[in-house]
C-alpha cells in the first residue's frame, strides 16, 4: 500500500506534518509518529462509525476505568475516578485552569526549555510568563529547585509543569517533584502538571498527583493518551484531581469543555489507556532503538552537535551551537529540506537559537536522510 | 443489525441522547437524529482510520472549497474561502468571537425563544444578556425589528443570531435580514449569525453575508455540518467573514482555535458539504413527512397542545399551557418517560416555561410512542 521507507508522504496522510511544508521537505518537527496506530484504537473509530455513532458527548465513565488501570498498573496510583473531567485537548484543559485560576497580569511560572504552547497558552489569558530554566547537570535537564523556590516566593499563581519534559525527554524523580509538591503548597502555588508524555517513560514514571497530600491539595494534572497513541487529530484529553478542595476550587471550569470533547475521541482514549498496552511498550521499544540510531548518526555524521541523556519521548533536543550558526532551523529547512522545531520557541527569551528539536518516531530510513541533509548543509 | 422503530437504544449508540437519561426514557430532547449518518461521511472517516492518519489538523483547504460548492448551489452565496477558521465547534467560535469583541459587562442580545448555549456561551465571557423576543405574528414566530433596534440603540455590541431559529424553525427572510444589516451597520452592532440549520431548510434560506455590504461589514457567521449532517461528536466547525474589516477585528482570535479541531471532523465536514447533498435532500424530505406525521398526532392526542408554522430544522417548538401543568417537561419525564427539552431553557427570564421542544428527526413509531405517552400524561 505504502513505502514507510519513502522520504515523501509515505501513507497520504492529510495532518499537519504533511501539509505545513512542501512535498520536498523531510518532515521531523511536528510530535506525530509515522507509526501506524494502534489497531484497537482503529477498530473502535470504526465500529462507532459504522453504527452511525458519531453524537454529542455524553457520559464516558470508560474513560475513567481505563486511565485508573493504566494508571494502577503502569504506576501505581490509584485514582479518584470521580475528579476526571473531559477537554477537547489538553491545551484546552491548560487555558480553562489558567482562565479560572489566574488574573490578567498574574505570572505563571514554567521551565525552559519547555513545550512551545506552554507560552501560547500564558499569552491567551492575558498571564504573564516567569521562567526558571532547567539546569544542566551533566549530561540532564534538571529542575532547578532554588529557582522555581525564589519564582514561588515572588508570586507566581501556578506552575506549569511538564512532566515527563517535552523537548528535553527529562522524567522528573519523586524525590523532586516530592520538594516540588512542598514548595506549591507553602506558597500556595497551583501545580499545573502536564502528563501527556507519561506512557512514553522508559525508565519509571512517577504522576503528581500519586505523591499525597501536598501534591493533592496543590495539583491538577493534564494529559491525554493523543501523544503517546499518536492520535493528536481526535481532540480528546481530561484533567485530573485528587483533592476536594482542588476540585472545588476548579468548579468554575464551564460546563461545555465536556461536549467540546469529541465522542470516538473520548472512546478513542479508552481503547488507547484499556486495549492498547501491548503497542505502546512495542513502540517505546522502537523509540529507543532509533534514539540509539540517531545517536550513533549524529556522532558520525554531525560531530559538533551535543545530544543529552533521555528518559521519555521521541523527541531529542539537539544543541547545534558547536556549528556556530544563529538559526540552525531555518538553514536547516531551506538548504537541507528538513523540518525541525526551532530550539527558540522552548523559551521566553529566544535563548536555545542554536538548538533543535528532532522527531525520531519514524523509520531509521528517514532519520538516517534527516541526519545526512543536515551534515551536507552544516558538515559541508 | 437492529430495529430502527424500537424504544430503547437501537443502534447501541454511546452519545448524549442515549446516555443522558435511563434505559427506560425515550430521548426526544437533545439536537441528535436517529437516521444513519451518510456513507460518503462514514466512508471518509473509516478511510483516514484505516491510513493511521489522525495527526493534528494542518490546513484543510477541502473545507473552504466543499462550502464555497455548497453556499453557491444551494444559496447563491459566493463566499471569499481565504476567510474561513476552523473551530471546534460552534459553541467554541462564538465564544472566541465574543471574548474579542466584547469585555465583561457589555451587552449581548439574543431573541427568545432562542437556542440555550446562547446564554451560557455569553456567561462563560462574562458579558450580560440583552433579550429582544420573537414576536408571534400567527403562527409565525418573526424577528421584532423595533425591538432590535431599541436594543442597538442602547448600545448592545454583539446581536447573536439563530438563523434559522432554533427552536422555531423559523428562516429569516431576506428582507428582515437586509433590514436587520442596516440597523447593524448604524448602531456598529457586530451580528454573529448561527448558520448551524441552514441546510435542514425546506425554504429559500438567505445567507447573512450573502446580503451585500451592510450585512458584510457587520456579520460573522458562524457554522458547521455537525448539525445538518449528524456528526456533533467529530467536533469541527468555522466562522466566516466577508469583509477585510471583519477579518481585522477578528484577528486578536486565538491561532490555537485551528489546531483544536478534529482532524477527521475537518475532513468529514468536507465530505458533507460536497458528496452528501443527496443524503440531505432525503433527510429534508423525511423529515417534513415526520413533521405532517407529528402534526396530526398531536391535534388527535393532544388537543390542547398548539404548534406553529415551521421551515427549518427537527426541532419543533410546542405549546403546552393549554394543560396548565408549570413544568411539562419535568411532568413528562418522571411520568412519561418522555425525555424533552424545556421550554425555559431557551429564555433568559425562565419565561416560556409551559413549552417543550420535540425531535423529529427520528422514527415514525418512536414519535408515536412519544407522543402517546405525553397523552397519558397530560390528557389521562
Amino acid at each position: 500500500m505504502f513505502d514507510p521507507d519513502s522520504f515523501g508522504n509515505f501513507a497520504n496522510r492529510s495532518s499537519s506534518k504533511w501539509r505545513r511544508f512542501p512535498e520536498d521537505v523531510l518532515p521531523m518537527h511536528v510530535a506525530e509518529m509515522d507509526f501506524e496506530v494502534a489497531q484497537p484504537i482503529r477498530e473502535k473509530i470504526t465500529e462507532m462509525t459504522n453504527r452511525s455513532d458519531l453524537g454529542y458527548t455524553g457520559p464516558v465513565p470508560e474513560v475513567a476505568e481505563a486511565f485508573a488501570s493504566f494508571a494502577s498498573d503502569r504506576w501505581g496510583w490509584q485514582i479518584d475516578k470521580s475528579q476526571l473531567k473531559l477537554a477537547t485537548d489538553v491545551g484546552v484543559a491548560a487555558v480553562e485552569i489558567l482562565r479560572v485560576l489566574t488574573k490578567p497580569g498574574d505570572q505563571v511560572l514554567v521551565n525552559s526549555p519547555v513545550y512551545s504552547s506552554f507560552y501560547h497558552w500564558i499569552e491567551e489569558v492575558g498571564a504573564e510568563v516567569l521562567d526558571a530554566p532547567l539546569k544542566l547537570v551533566g549530561d540532564d535537564w534538571v529542575l532547578d529547585l532554588v529557582g522555581i523556590e525564589k519564582a514561588y516566593r515572588s508570586g507566581v499563581k501556578v506552575h506549569m509543569l511538564c512532566s515527563p519534559q517535552n523537548p528535553v525527554g527529562r522524567v522528573h524523580t519523586a524525590k523532586e517533584l516530592t520538594e516540588l509538591s512542598e514548595l506549591a503548597q507553602e506558597y500556595s502555588v497551583t501545580v499545573v502538571s502536564d502528563e501527556i508524555h507519561a506512557p512514553l517513560s522508559w525508565v519509571p514514571f512517577t504522576p503528581y498527583l500519586a505523591l499525597g497530600e501536598a501534591a493533592h491539595k496543590t495539583g491538577v494534572t493534564i494529559t491525554s493518551s493523543s501523544k503517546a497513541w499518536n492520535v493528536a487529530g481526535l481532540k480528546a484529553a481530561f484533567l485530573i484531581t485528587q483533592h476536594e478542595q482542588m476540585r472545588q476550587r476548579l468548579r468554575a471550569l464551564p460546563d461545555a469543555m465536556h461536549w467540546r470533547t469529541s465522542l470516538i475521541g473520548a472512546f478513542a482514549m479508552a481503547s488507547a489507556f484499556s486495549d492498547s498496552g501491548d503497542w505502546l511498550d512495542r513502540t517505546n521499544l522502537q523509540i529507543q532503538e532509533n534514539l540509539t540510531f540517531f545517536r550513533h548518526l549524529v556522532q558520525t555524521q554531525l560531530p559538533k552537535a551535543r545530544l543529552f541523556s533521555m528518559e521519555s519521548t521521541y523527541l531529542v533536543w539537539v544543541d547545534l551551537s558547536g556549528y556556530r550558526t544563529a538559526n540552525p532551523q531555518a538553514l536547516l529547512l531551506s538548504e537541507g529540506k528538513v523540518a525541525l522545531v526551532p530550539g527558540s520557541d522552548h523559551a521566553p527569551d529566544n535563548s536555545y537559537g542554536e538548538f533543535v528539536r528532532f522527531n525520531i518516531a519514524s523509520s531509521q530510513a528517514r532519520i538516517l536522510e534527516a541526519v545526512q541533509r543536515m551534515a551536507r548543509v552544516l558538515e559541508g
